[in-house]
């Protein structure tokens, strides 16, 4: 339904991986105070936005993922913020308020869980567990609790118990596409938002940025691990996981 | 109903601040196959034993005042693993499989909470908050939540529920307490056991080690932050928690 003749506005917010801009035109029977245009940079940080990248042509693979998973996940009647694509790095998405808890779903132990509670990486856990996490540069995104998030009014119990059952339900549907594509899903960040009557959609994206990729047979990652981590080419790691991704969803 | 005829057998466990030993003897009736001699040490430590100190006289203080503030609990309806007084550093105690999960109830902000999300020291909150953390010294008992105890096994879903419920009604029962004793309580870490039936008590101790708290009106610390910050002759605070509470309990 979009066409190109969208025009970007100011910018709204800018955050580490993406800026958000307000949006005109269009021709589309679409309420465009309700929406956005997300662009998709090719910034990489990593440790609280201490070690800083970016590679040519990550915004755009980035976009290109989210775009696929998020149609995806609308097919299996799942709720998120997509609208449609704009351009190569830009996504028309709803404008949502951001509840500023992160949710956290981990199918197998690795990175902050494994060094905490002292679990070896890869240790398949008996169910998908959720966490949740306060979403806060400032304070370096810190685990918190549901009842932590209620008394400091970051979200409702009621937006807590549809963002933890979404999220279990979201990294089922997208870990069986990364299982057809021989990936396997290890964990994924989803970050959720309401609308003004309090409808809750998925926002955010689903990339290696805010997945742990790793293949089937080999274990390598394929993820933001390799970045944090220098662990080798991280774009190739991209690519080849959109590749993967696509023909996974034909 | 508890003489001194009971004898202490052979240390079964040695915690930072208490020895857990078998015991024998005694007239009463009871099986004390089932019961534990627990010696209150007058060891101190912080930041998970990485500092070290004691004085003479703090064992025996703890003791009382975990004896009065459990009797007062019991007589409340809570269920408590105290059985008895032993001698000046001692109780008798069910023998419990100890829940691997403490339990912290937060009135206002302190602590590692105010450190971990920004909120001002003595900040009041709306209501009684509850934090579960992993009981490990190798680890610095981490944050945890529900979830992940119950996938690790740690703990049933009834167990923390239970857990959580018990905790926020002790914590109510004690700031009581504390408050007719001129102090407010800030936080407190309670510990949980189950007996062979899985029947749940609260064990461990409540004392100026395992809770924050203040001077009512010269908001003073009590309690063992003296010992982590260097702020003061932390004896007489310690006497001074015990005085006031035998008062507000008699």
């Amino acid at each position: 339904m979009l066409t190109n003749d969208f025009q970007k506005g100011e910018l709204i917010y800018e955050g580490k991986a993406k800026k958000v801009f307000s949006v005109s035109g269009g021709s589309a029977q679409l309420d465009l105070t309700k929406a956005v245009w997300v662009e998709y940079k090719n910034d990489l940080t990593a440790f609280n936005a201490q070690k800083k990248g970016s590679f040519v042509g990550k915004g755009a693979l980035n976009k290109k993922m989210t775009l696929m998973l998020y149609e995806h996940l609308e097919k299996k009647g799942q709720n998120t913020h997509l609208l449609g694509n704009l351009d190569d790095t830009s996504l028309l998405c709803r404008k949502l308020r951001i509840v500023p808890v992160e949710v956290v779903v981990r199918r197998l132990a690795a990175g902050s869980l494994s060094k905490r509670l002292g679990l070896a990486e890869g240790l398949q856990l008996k169910r998908p567990v959720v966490e949740l996490y306060y979403k806060s540069d400032v304070l370096g995104d810190p685990l918190i609790n549901e009842d932590v998030a209620m008394v400091l009014n970051w979200a409702t119990a009621q937006e807590l118990e549809v963002m933890k059952q979404k999220a279990l339900e979201i990294c089922k549907l997208v870990a069986e596409v990364f299982f057809r594509a021989g990936i396997e899903l290890v964990d994924m960040k989803l970050e959720f938002g309401a609308n003004e009557q309090g409808k809750v959609y998925l926002a955010d994206e689903i990339t290696p940025d805010t997945c742990r990729l790793w293949d089937l047979e080999s274990k390598q990652k394929l993820d933001k691990d390799i970045f944090r981590l220098d662990l080798g080419d991280i774009a190739l790691a991209y690519q080849e996981v959109s590749k993967r991704l696509e023909k996974s969803l034909l």
